[in-house]
């Protein structure tokens, strides 16, 4: 175990995590140090982008606090996000398609009753939201648990301000009714670049490309005896539905954000202003019994 | 430039890149996306796992501080540190090896004449430190910058320590003499662990690895010309020599370590007590004139 070369190596540090107890920490620790290994040989790093290697790996982890996961940028800026998801949702053709969590979700949001207003004192159109949760052949799932959070007309979301005007709004905790339906209150979504102001913004900078996302709303939507749905809905006609930042787009998840002039809304609420509506029904994967109990 | 599935998600992130203006930037993103995404279809992680492995980046940047590289432990501890090595002195036979630079160097070392015990008041074996610095062929270089560095006789380095005690000892940078050589006193230094008491430690552990290191004195050799030297001298008969946590050891960068009784030191000095002493004669590799200019 001494006097390595650039080939020897990897066998050294293969046979050194060998002897994980846990057989998957192995698996994975195998497969890491290869694909790594193979990596640095590809593209034979001086010391000095070694060295700036590290500072980025160091500069990302800085970066990360309670309301900014660089990491979890950088994972949905290389399509890792996207590829992990895409892993665990193969064939799946009865359900609705799942796409990235994003840095923005916050554990806990705040529970609100259907037909609430989350959107606070922001400004922006109004946009009237409303849906179903069902399992795979379509029967209503009541009193399942969906968590909405999306950004305000500007493209910000409420974790990303400080200061004074900070709290939590346009992001809410609802329950679907006895036959699964939901409904909520808040202002239409923009468009928005994710944050770039970080070493993430950096290498997207570098690789030439911008930090766009379509405007969308996200979901996160769990109920007993279902696989936990994590989606977004995206605005029809975006111009950046073809080059999201962290590909998530599917077209299954696009819907019209429809025009409604001002009158009475689909809740009986008297709106005096023009608003928007939106509208989906959401199939949820039934877990088989084995992955329920391993859960 | 929607939809993607498991494996054309890769092609997308790929055209993406593919706009950045450096060719090497863009050549090392496209390594790392196919790399990376080949890794993540091999151990297809489940959800659980992939906030795992952001968890543990997270905290593995949250670790690193002015005196504590826990990245450059993480690359120690996977191999690349050594592989980015043999990649970059490869086919030099005739110069001193290099190793790992390690997490504990301090940029801007006390300067120190030639003779200094650099210990402070540390307890332990004195040790007297003598050795040369010369190109390839043998021909002293004058003048070199020789930064030394090396742990107390517990396997602390001086920036592991805080509080009232805390400063720069065992520690230092001195120049080569005329003749190429050089000298200074300190103590011995003892085999270590490195630092596990964060992410890399949990997963030295759950890998079934000691985080020990064979004892050494670090050494980094600069002289115009030639290549700055990054290398260790290792203690003869250290029982960490064949399983170093961070795969440095190299047969040609032992040395015993001798030890002699209480009397008068090769440079004069009246020792009332044993002590120990190494020496080492390294040979530094002359840069092309091109490599020269680029640098």
């Amino acid at each position: 175990m001494r006097n390595f070369d650039q080939n020897s190596i990897t066998q050294a540090v293969l046979e050194r995590v060998a002897g994980a107890s846990d057989p998957r920490v192995r698996q994975i620790s195998e497969a890491l140090v290869r694909h790594l290994h193979d990596f640095i040989r590809e593209v034979r790093p001086t010391q000095a982008e070694w060295e700036k290697g590290i500072a980025f790996l160091t500069d990302t982890g800085h970066m990360c606090s309670d309301t900014r996961q660089e990491f979890i940028l950088l994972s949905d800026t290389l399509g890792v996000s996207m590829l992990v998801d895409a892993i665990n949702h193969d064939h799946q053709t009865a359900v609705t398609e799942s796409t990235v969590l994003g840095p923005f979700y916050v554990e806990g949001p705040p529970e609100v009753a259907c037909g609430t207003d989350i959107s606070g004192d922001l400004a922006g159109e109004p946009m009237y939201v409303s849906g179903t949760v069902a399992t795979a052949d379509g029967t209503p799932l009541a009193n399942a648990i969906v968590d909405v959070w999306h950004s305000d007309e500007d493209g910000y979301y409420d974790v990303q301000h400080t200061g004074e005007e900070a709290g939590l709004v346009a992001r809410a905790r609802l329950r679907s009714d006895d036959q699964g339906r939901f409904h909520f209150w808040s202002i239409r979504p923009a468009a928005y670049p994710i944050p770039h102001d970080g070493p993430v913004g950096k290498m997207l900078e570098a690789q030439g490309r911008h930090p766009w996302r379509p405007a969308h709303v996200h979901f996160m939507i769990a109920a007993p005896g279902h696989e936990k749905l994590v989606t977004h809905v995206f605005v029809a006609g975006d111009r950046y539905l073809d080059s999201d930042a962290v590909f998530g787009v599917k077209d299954s998840l696009i819907r019209d954000f429809t025009a409604h002039p001002a009158g009475t809304a689909p809740d009986g609420r008297a709106m005096d202003r023009p608003y928007c509506a939106l509208t989906y029904d959401f199939r949820l994967n039934p877990v088989s019994e084995a992955a329920s109990q391993a859960a």
